[in-house]
């Protein structure tokens, strides 16, 4: 494959700035440029070596760029593609990071641009390029959903840009991921703000002093960029809410066990859980 | 207060284990006795210094203490009290570790012992003497449930009992208690139960590699004991039910603000779960 010379990273906040630390480790590039709008943040992600140099201009940015990777909000990316796509290279590969795939997919294919969809499995309720790490990508999964659309030369370098820091690469159909996305992440953000929204709303003074453990972990992700999440809700919703209505279900079966005192089969969903949750530890462990 | 001689501690697994390791390091008892079913798990306790001795036969455990704790799921906290009740010395006093505490306490109001209700917010979802840690209980709250029957001076004993280790005790109503705990500890328990239950039933074969650290944060509780849990929540079970039924409301809530792409609220709604998660993080912290 041809040596990359230029990268520019639209967005350098916890993703942006992750990938930016990640690419200069690995040498990907010899130049990554940083495009945003806030200033402040720009100057901490060239202060940290996340980026060779920053800019608010994103037409100067883009200029003579190989890949272009947008991570920014799903709203944001579906805004400033469209506008940056007459100003790019011929060549120019471009690429993003947002949380669900097929209404972005299928936007970009009708732009004359080189574009992969993708999506790293891997995040933090922190935000900010403050919160960036060089490893967050390490052995994350990340997912790239091609279409018939799609340069296979563009894939294969987006492949090689995330395996060289250390990330699988998944492909996958854009509907399939935000299928499964829809329960392995969507749900579960839903899950815990409403964990949250249902014990804000108890006024009792001891509350705080009565949250475990549990409570913090299954919560923490309540603590995510509220911007970010309405996005993902709002570009994955028809999915989205048939996953909230089945999850209804489930919850709504367990309220019959427990009303019915059915010892048996509360034992069983609870180890059938118990069972599938340690299975997923240990693929992680190891 | 008069000094303690003997403790007793029935079920030394994780709770009961730690108790005995925390209660050792404290000095609070001349000697502390492990009762147990599982000679392996007893012999365990003894290694790691839980306890001094232990026995398989409660009666002749509980013979001249002045103190029993009752460390097992809730369903055996029902059993065991009842049959011991006769064999214990005048002034021992009876505790137990129980997840909720109307009904426990209810009962053994009944009996002819000296009960405080108790409730450690601290806890694993491992189980086991392997599991004990000396500081399980170190800045946790204890919940204690007097009610109008209760010993005052017990009370202290037990209070003091809980101090000596690093606890803060709260004395709490054991309705109120089992109301705040469905909210806190319970609905969180079945929500990621069931976030585990939605995801095992998809069986493509790249979900595992989709499942980011939210997801596993999120889910953690899910592991702990089935047959604690079942106990759990077959002894709250009218409050339970109620308030997984206003859980799912919420959800429902959340569906429609995405069903409509309601940006605002949703904006609102994630933003509200944020700011209070955050408040929580501080006081944790603190």
């Amino acid at each position: 494959m041809e040596k990359i010379d230029r990268v520019a990273i639209i967005g350098v906040g916890l993703i942006g700035g992750s990938l930016g630390l990640a690419l200069k480790k690995a040498g990907f590039a010899s130049e990554i440029i940083g495009i945003g709008r806030n200033r402040e943040s720009l100057e901490k992600a060239c202060e940290l070596g996340a980026v060779d140099w920053v800019t608010t201009d994103t037409s100067a940015g883009v200029k003579h760029v190989d890949i272009v990777v947008v991570a920014t909000p799903i709203s944001v990316i579906f805004e400033i593609i469209p506008k940056i796509s007459p100003l790019l290279p011929s060549r120019c590969i471009v690429t993003d990071v947002g949380s669900t795939k097929q209404k972005i997919v299928e936007e970009m294919d009708l732009l004359p641009i080189n574009f992969v969809g993708g999506h790293p499995i891997s995040g933090s309720e922190k935000r900010g390029i403050d919160a960036a790490r060089e490893d967050l990508f390490l052995d994350a999964t990340v997912v790239l959903t091609p279409t018939r659309k799609t340069d296979r030369h563009a894939l294969q370098v987006i492949i090689s840009l995330w395996e060289n820091i250390g990330s699988h690469v998944l492909e996958m159909d854009p509907k399939e991921h935000d299928l499964l996305l829809a329960i392995t992440s969507h749900l579960p953000h839903i899950a815990a703000s409403s964990l949250v929204e249902i014990v804000s709303t108890c006024k009792h003074k001891d509350v705080p002093l009565l949250l475990g453990k549990g409570f913090k972990d299954t919560t923490r992700i309540a603590e995510s960029d509220p911007i970010l999440w309405r996005d993902i809700c709002l570009s994955n919703k028809e999915v989205i809410v048939k996953v909230l209505s089945k999850y209804r279900e489930i919850i709504a079966n367990f309220e019959q066990l427990i009303a019915r005192g059915d010892k048996e089969q509360l034992t069983e969903g609870f180890s059938r859980a118990k069972k599938w949750r340690e299975k997923i530890d240990e693929i992680f462990i190891s």
